[in-house]
């Protein structure tokens, strides 16, 4: 008899639900829910009028998205809900909201159905940006040694900016918060009445270490002395490393949802890092990156290092007892998207409507065979800051070579190079403070859709590059853990790494580095990490100025 | 009785003849010829294939331009020929053909007709490039003192590299070449049937120096044996000053234009200096720049100063008894153009044209009110490589500080600027030399038709910018060499200070500096500055070791 294992993976914009045979990997079925109130950034449903930089979610549309697409898939499926063993969540992070204790989320009370601070905090919620930058500051002066696990700086989008927000901005919010929670980990409880949390969010987002904890009382104090006992006050702090279950579909969820009361639910785990095991990773070394609008990188590793300019490092963070090093790209889809919205000219739209080709397919297929080099083109691909190894917001975009020859495609691919410079740059780093790399796997939308990008990584880095079998790899990675939590005494897994390597796949496709181009790259390159010292290092610091001059102005 | 003169101004697709009353200035009438062979660049009349970068003309359309425009401008004005009492020529240059002593084009020999040397080498005639870097290589090693005069450096579209590549590529055109003359010099001669060589094209184009006369024939039997004599043999080398008259109308040519025998022809001049008199500049330190796909800055001096990166520096080059420099920029009507092609969405063309409007003019009043830094962008405006100061065909084009909310009237805006920037450094320069600039003048299309354009050249350079005050201001410089080679007695002038003071004109529009964008543009500049000695002068050649890479690629 096969068993079965969902995976729920939540989404910006909307949920989606994987039905997974465990023992085949076969995906039989998924179904997908939009959130109604999507991303709020200009209003609350009241009307209400939110601030610059702000991004809120409704909770309601996380527990819609739960009754609607499980049914569904289940249906869809034909699978009995008695054969479906576990359930597992990935979600975007850090995407947190306030809570009363038993889990009501603040925005369900009459009283603050107005207050924008009562609603969750998505990730891209960006107006804590000074909160991050005062605690940043204090953390530095104070010479915190986490700080060092986070690339010297802990980001807005994180859990203490965004409620240290709460608390200066809205005080009788954070005095009724009982809980400060991801979302993550607040679907997770709704499914199965008990809290839990995960050593994924935690440990990349809210600056928690398994052997040393959460900082110490005095470095929140210094933030604010309300916020001396905000650990205590205001989180739940048993964190529970990942392939854990978290516990068992309560009998009203299971009413609501078609699955069986009992059912086991794995603890969350962050949308990014999810993709590790659905594509089969285990061991370390062996770096994956999520390619989508920014792109995330992940690799494992067997020590803790401090390696400059990463995100993060968690122990337990993706495969317990294994390090998981997380670095990032700002700016890659984006990039491309701002090129095709800003720089490309009429007659391309009309030549590919013609074609009735997609545009990005479009400008490739002109631009695909050019070797290496050919453009005569190098970028910086700073247009949204640079994270990984830089750190800095404030470093901008550049593009160099044009001449009157220079056409759009040639611009378009030297941005897409630009990206795998970047990368490579992350995993020089990487081996320069002792974390081996000797792997590349890639998922999300660009690794699936697009060869051309997937080649140029591979010539840059020289590696081959392996791609997602999943075309929803969040989703089947969330199943993954699902069957971990369900136990081999019920069809799944008692073992993490053995239901990934069953579960987790890339495709037959491999792109290997063609050897002449990787020659080019090499020098093009060393020509990129030039620029990138030049510009990004302080040697000449024109960028900030431009920006600082910019800033003037709108003053 | 009102007397009047013709200018004709010989471009690269047409020439237009204006008639101008010499005591008014009034502009009656003009009259355009659009030269039927056009730019010959890739196949001769016959059919036969050109090579690349060839560009050619065909020197009957010169004549035909005559013998269409003057009689339609008389026509059209009214005027009795026997009040035009002289012509003036001007011409692009170096555009310059191999003749009989007769003046006979060798193209219009049955022999010669197939054979693409016998014909009108084009000023941007770029295939004799070659020639020019051995011309530049053996100069240097020998120390040939006029290298220095010249910004250490002659072009490829220069006399001497043209007629050498005839001498390598075709002896037998050139055993058979009595005169190799700058189209403007034969254009002249046709006139009035009698040879005179202009001190314009001989000092810029043809390495001629009032008081050193030419290279010496050791310099030019280093290039090849066949040199030695090639300026005796070749060359006419009478040299007149400028504001001289060449000679009269022949009655021949008087039969077939409809002007007087016995009329004044003026000594020719080159197309752009003759923009100086005609927006009045008779003084020192008065920069005029002529904006067109390139720019020209043209500026008078009392000494003969070696001004690094400048294109020239020509005694009697412009006005008899002062010394005329010339610089360059390489890329800026041009670059403006390539941005419209290659960088413009869709989007734009669809709202300009639902506007009626002109792309440039609807960029412009996107952009026009931003202020001084706004855009927090800079570009180096190399597309075409940097003629002044860095004389460098290998640098390439720069843009740095983009954000995903970069728009790309900004990138327009930041290519102007770029260019503005640029001629800050040539004026610098010039005032590092020793040469004073104390004003600026602005000619050509731009002046005329982009006040967003101009304003910001009178921000970046901190002086006010006057316009040309003539929508032709080659032609009506053309009519005031007419009026002089006429004389006083005729009606004319005898002075071509006065001439030029009287008929040479600004628009009453002055673009004046404005202050607070001066301030910001002080400090862009100055990072334009740092950028500009960073990859220009060797600390990072990172854009000529791209261009070796694509070459590499290319052979």
């Amino acid at each position: 008899m096969s068993k079965y294992a969902i995976g729920i993976d939540f989404g910006t914009l909307s949920a989606r639900a994987l039905l997974v045979n465990v023992v085949t990997g076969e995906e039989l079925a998924s179904a997908v829910f939009n959130y109604p109130h999507g991303v709020m950034d200009e209003k609350l449903p009241c009307g209400k009028k939110l601030g610059h930089d702000w991004a809120l979610q409704h909770p309601q549309d996380y527990l819609d998205a739960l009754t609607s697409t499980i049914p569904e898939a289940l249906s869809i499926s034909g699978v009995d809900a008695s054969d479906v063993i576990g359930v597992g969540i990935d979600f975007t992070s850090c995407t947190v909201l306030p809570t009363l204790k038993d889990g009501t989320p603040l925005c369900f009370l009459e009283e603050f159905r107005e207050e924008p601070h009562a609603y969750v905090k998505l990730w891209k919620h960006h107006a804590a940006q000074s909160y991050a930058n005062r605690l940043n500051e204090i953390a530095a002066k104070r010479g915190e040694e986490w700080l060092d696990y986070y690339g010297g700086k802990i980001s807005s989008e994180w859990e203490i900016p965004k409620l240290w927000q709460i608390l200066e901005e809205a005080p009788e919010v954070y005095e009724k918060t009982d809980r400060f929670v991801e979302a993550a980990d607040w679907v997770v409880w709704q499914l199965c009445g008990k809290e839990s949390r995960n050593s994924c969010c935690a440990g990349y987002k809210g600056i928690w270490n398994k052997r040393k904890g959460f900082p110490q009382k005095d470095f929140f104090k210094a933030l604010n002395p309300k916020l001396e006992y905000v650990i205590e006050d205001k989180f739940y702090n048993r964190i529970s490393p990942l392939g854990d279950k978290a516990g068992e579909i309560t009998p009203e969820m299971a009413a609501k949802t078609g699955l069986k009361a009992g059912t086991a639910v794995a603890v969350a785990i962050i949308d990014a890092h999810v993709f590790v095991p659905a594509v089969g990773i285990t061991t370390p070394g062996k770096m994956l990156a999520i390619l989508g609008t920014s792109t995330c990188h992940m690799l494992l590793g067997e020590e803790e290092k401090k390696v400059k300019g990463m995100c993060g490092v968690v122990e337990d963070g993706i495969l317990p007892g294994l390090f998981a090093y997380e670095a990032g790209q700002c700016c890659v889809g984006d990039h491309f998207q701002w090129f095709i919205e800003n720089c490309l000219p009429k007659s391309y739209f009309e030549q590919a409507a013609l074609k009735g080709m997609n545009i990005h397919k479009f400008l490739r297929e002109k631009v695909q065979n050019q070797k290496a080099g050919e453009s005569g083109l190098i970028a910086l691909d700073w247009w949204n800051g640079n994270r990984s190894v830089l750190v800095d917001v404030d470093l901008t975009g550049m593009l160099i070579g044009m001449t009157l020859q220079t056409k759009p495609e040639e611009i378009y691919r030297a941005l897409i190079e630009a990206t795998a410079y970047g990368t490579r740059i992350i995993i020089e780093t990487f081996r320069e403070y002792g974390v081996y790399v000797d792997g590349f796997y890639a998922a999300g939308g660009i690794s699936q859709k697009d060869p051309m990008t997937m080649q140029i990584y591979a010539d840059v880095i020289k590696m081959p590059v392996k791609v997602a079998g999943s075309e929803q790899a969040g989703a089947l990675g969330a199943a993954i853990y699902g069957s971990v939590a369900a136990g081999k005494a019920n069809g799944g897994y008692d073992d993490l790494f053995e239901a990934a390597g069953r579960l987790g796949k890339v495709k037959d496709k491999v792109y290997y580095p063609n050897e002449e181009n990787s020659r080019v790259y090499d020098k093009l390159f060393n020509e990129y990490k030039i620029l990138h010292d030049y510009f990004g290092r302080g040697e000449n610091d024109v960028m900030k100025r431009l920006k600082s001059i910019k800033k003037e102005l709108s003053v």
